[in-house]
């Protein structure tokens, strides 16, 4: 099969591979794939990966294990980490905390930029006919952005910050609209911000943010994607009011904790969610991905698309 | 009166300065007060602060409003945040986070290390007479440690770790232990690990703990005193932990955020907490205060008290 293959870290290629063969998973024929911020901090060498990258995809079963037969054919979505299956963690349903764990293209398991990938029956998720695979290639992130609903209780009135215009930001932002009416985006890029205004979210610029907005936030998500998120996020927050971090950003960053003790900051670091209630917001309508999408491209155009991708919102993969 | 300035951080002076004459306050015969890492922070240029620092103290009140005369002649230890009385803070009775708060003897207010403070009567607690002065002094530094009893819910069966075996570190974990069994100090310093065991709790040195005890804690509280115990908790913590940010330290620092992403672990800033139940657990004898004093010195040894703060557990001021 046909893929994409980072290795060493930093340097992608396309490369002829056998199609996966594992006997106690499904084979699923990918359809469309996306390219996430974390693909990009993979190629600066984040968490080490080497292989097919990519973890945001839509595809259909074409084979399983006879246990699992009643899956082929079905167009799915795939949660990405895969436990030990024995551990704590994986006795209590939180395979994506399993220190064995493999996760999805980027933790020793092949990923998504291929034409095939394997996965256990239990991570997949039907895809319901009303979605289309553009947008049911946003189940992935969706759903990263509904793990913080399970995370911090949102009152309607509270003040929430959104930092961040990037792909996820704009997936946050419309999340947490479901839950309260005051969500603001706050990013550096104009472009981007139209697109929050056209989605009907407040936005506003970085560089222009009126200081007086300084500790003014009960919620701040960090989905900037910059090592410095954490930093910028603490001058907005109000005193004992929330930050969740989104960011998985390559190397460190300099900052200064005091402020977190002196504001007595909550902080939470926040990654994969609950693909039902992604499915459930997107066939609801409540979030809208189209607008996100810049690019549909070929696996062949690997590197415009992802020099593309560091620039602008979404850019797709049809594989 | 006979006080020890700040001015300009980083130089400590003994002066004569004005007895305070606030109409509005009361007037606090200060008979001890105690050396707080903050407040060689201070020194360092923390806050900025300049006048007299201490804000840990034990005294009797001299004079008082009339309408607060019944104040005088008792023995009283006082919470140390003065906020504005009108902000939406204040009136939520959290006046430790009021925007315009002066505290003692380290933002806009003159401290204890002096013959005499003013403050509010509202700020006063009166010291039941089994607790002597020594004992008394520790209600604030206490009171701080409760305040994580306020923010986290500890389950009794949770490991808990307090990294930092000095003067804070040793009070957490003595607090911690009323409500959870399995509280380990994670230090540097044998003969302050000697004083942990010595009070009943385990103690490790942190350059010989175990590597398997990494991602092993439920939580994690930061005592370190230092720019990197923030770095040094996420090694300790499991994921969905949550760490406890107790050290306020001048300046900043590298750190790798990732971690607390992928971890989903939970960071909360602690600073000041409820003084009532700080009387209670001393008055209780739940808490032991006495091995934590390495010296009781006089004002004018200022020079030696200092220098002896920061490599032993408490100094304490006899003004």
């Amino acid at each position: 099969m046909r893929c994409l293959v980072l290795d060493p870290p930093g340097t992608l290629a396309i490369r002829e591979a056998p199609v996966p063969a594992p006997d106690d998973q499904c084979l699923i024929r990918v359809r469309m794939a996306g390219i996430c911020g974390t693909d990009l901090q993979l190629l600066a060498g984040y968490a080490g990966f080497r292989g097919i990258p990519g973890h945001e995809f839509v595809g259909v079963v074409e084979r399983a294990p006879r246990a699992d037969a009643s899956w082929i054919g079905r167009r799915v979505v795939g949660e990405i980490n895969v436990g030990c299956g024995a551990c704590s963690f994986c006795a209590a349903g939180t395979q994506e905390h399993c220190s064995h764990r493999t996760v999805v293209g980027i933790r020793g398991r092949d990923g998504a930029f291929a034409e095939y990938l394997a996965l256990p029956a239990r991570n997949l998720h039907e895809v319901p006919p009303t979605l289309d695979d553009e947008t049911a290639v946003f189940v992935e992130p969706v759903a990263a952005a509904c793990r913080i609903l399970e995370q911090v209780r949102l009152g309607a009135r509270m003040r929430i910050a959104v930092l961040g215009d990037g792909r996820l930001g704009l997936l946050i932002a419309q999340v947490l609209r479901t839950a309260a009416s005051d969500v603001m985006v706050i990013g550096r890029h104009e472009h981007k911000l139209a697109v929050a205004r056209g989605l009907g979210l407040p936005a506003s610029s970085a560089a222009a943010h009126d200081p007086a907005a300084r500790a003014a936030f009960d919620v701040v998500v960090d989905a900037t994607g910059r090592a410095d998120g954490l930093a910028r996020a603490l001058e907005l927050v109000r005193p004992r009011g929330t930050i969740v971090l989104k960011s998985t950003v390559h190397g460190p960053t300099s900052m200064t904790p005091w402020p977190i003790v002196v504001d007595e900051v909550a902080i939470v670091g926040s990654r994969c969610g609950p693909f039902g209630r992604a499915l459930d917001l997107l066939t609801a309508g409540a979030i809208q991905v189209k607008p996100l999408i810049a690019r549909v491209a070929r696996l062949d155009d690997y590197e415009s698309a992802f020099a593309g991708a560091r620039g602008s919102l979404k850019v797709l993969f049809r594989i």
